[in-house]
């Protein structure tokens, strides 16, 4: 488990910025081909100019927030968006969350099939809705009254999806829950011959972006395609507030990526906040606490959080976890790999 | 807002008991019909008495939960199960969470239309599924394979439920979102003639229990068909672990009932947890805290807790909530109104 460096307090000028993930998992430097390294790298420093370009210009985190996502959303190498994988009935069915850290106002949903842009239907959910939560058909029938275009499932199906997805089948096989149970335990390994994009450590693929502005204020995004041969209608944490997604201006922003059951059980992200304001824990402190309470239940993954002092932290109890940050006091900075491999 | 008195220590026997909720909202004295209150009070004794028997006997408070909230979702009076309100469509669509405080695992579904225990399908989830929460249909095909029977829709819809839906639908109009606010803000006044089953303070109905066993451990559950008239695929905090359901043996079990959204932003039932955990709080000071943030955001309802200690809270900022608690230091308990109603 590694946490970044604390940004350094700037000259008077407040520090800004944001943090992105693109998923934990099985990411090995000895595994990683020179040319998808490069893809990621390059897709994940556009995630952070994106949104920082927002943050730059005055913007408020939450656009920040969704401009990051959208990238990622619309890149096929992350599961969200485009390229997420597919679920037990060979489907694309994503989720997503968006939370103000000023209001607490958050908007989520999940079970979607239809939509491009996940995160933009949780903001608009946020926006233009009594509610938080939408899920299945009937969150794509807000989306149609508010003014969304569905579009075919086939719009975010990838051929790489498609054959992780064939891999996880054999696998797993067919009995409910068992088999999913043993993938998630099992590191999937690549087949001879299958050299196409990279190794799918990338069950736990999920996206996610955390801001501070310069107004001071915290924003929180996740989105995601969930767990490859998913069944059941299965909900992850990445759209439940508190668990895969939560902002206040008064603790942090945070977004997780992993094995969202064991994140959903623990409320890993309010359970940060929680750790801050209650037991006044620095950033870095709780969210390393916190991941061990996930890690305690028996769950992998990681998560990205930035204080409203814009102090990060980006720890991972996985091999890797795709992750960047920029801020107003520094240089970007990309990984992909954790410490030591 | 009020707080039951704390139970005394006994002398060298542990504690143990339960506490019950049949929902929050607009319950005065003044406006119940002595027929009606004589119903609701038999309801939840029977309740009472459903969970606190298999405590009794030395069973897991798991199994008092499952059994406390099966008479609630039986009995028409509530708003889960049979007696869940109408969604937009005219139909009813529930939702359900169970915690085991001793391993933290949980188990949840939403937007079920033909199971006709959700509580049982939420366990389930839990103990056949390497899943937390399944949704809609999916969750009903889960169903299914783990042999549960599919029933009508029909088997949950009440001739009250369908008057206060057409009412519903009068003062709400057909504008998404708009109307539902509103009507969320003002009182629901019985109509002149409609002397059936009480006056719908019961927008908020939610089911709830938890409880503590000879062994110490605690759980909690939670079962509703959510908001009249509900639009979209609406889920409210309920099925959300950390919102309205959360339990931890180190801390307390909690369920909530209100305006769920305001549950979801605030995390509150996790909140509590956190307050104990992190803050030292008591447990009735930890309740009312996190009831008072769920205030803060313009939410209203109510929550029951009990921690590991037999400590029992609540506070509820309606005019009533029906509930009740049973320890085995003392008599039961069942109360609707508020102080001075």
């Amino acid at each position: 488990m590694i946490s970044a460096g604390r940004a350094l307090s700037s000259n008077g000028i407040k520090t800004y910025g944001l943090v992105i993930h693109g998923g934990a998992g099985v990411i090995l430097r000895g595994e990683m081909r020179p040319e998808d390294e490069r893809a990621y790298r390059s897709a994940l420093g556009d995630t952070l100019r994106a949104g920082y370009e927002v943050l730059e210009h005055g913007g408020p985190s939450m656009d920040a927030v969704v401009a990051s996502i959208r990238v990622m959303e619309d890149c096929p190498l992350f599961n969200a968006g485009r390229g997420s994988v597919l679920n037990a009935e060979g489907d694309c069915e994503m989720d997503a969350a968006i939370m103000d850290g000023s209001t607490l106002a958050a908007g989520a949903v999940a079970a979607l099939r239809h939509v491009r842009s996940p995160i933009l239907l949780a903001r608009a959910v946020l926006e233009k809705s009594p509610h938080v939560l939408l899920v299945g058909a009937g969150a794509e029938r807000f989306a149609q009254e508010v003014g969304f275009e569905l579009v075919s499932n086939d719009v975010f199906r990838t051929e790489r999806r498609v054959r992780e997805w064939e891999r996880a089948r054999r696998l797993e096989g067919d009995r409910p829950g068992d088999g999913l149970v043993r993938s998630l335990q099992e590191r999937m390994v690549p087949e001879p011959g299958d050299c196409d994009p990279p190794p799918s450590g990338q069950k736990f693929g999920t996206v996610g972006c955390v801001a501070l502005d310069q107004e001071g204020n915290l924003a929180a995004g996740t989105s995601t395609g969930g767990l490859t041969n998913k069944k059941f209608g299965r909900v992850g944490d990445s759209p439940l507030v508190g668990a895969g997604t939560f902002a206040d201006n008064r603790t942090a922003a945070i977004s997780c990526t992993g094995h969202g059951e064991f994140f959903i059980r623990s409320v890993a992200a309010h359970d940060i906040s929680a750790k801050i304001e209650y037991a006044g824990l620095a950033l870095g402190d709780a969210a390393e606490s916190a991941l061990q309470k996930v890690a305690g239940l028996g769950g992998s993954g990681g998560l990205i959080a930035v204080d409203r002092e814009g102090r990060v932290a980006m720890p991972f109890n996985t091999p890797g976890m795709y992750r960047g940050f920029q801020l107003s006091t520094g240089r970007p900075y990309v990984g992909l790999y954790g410490a030591g491999t």
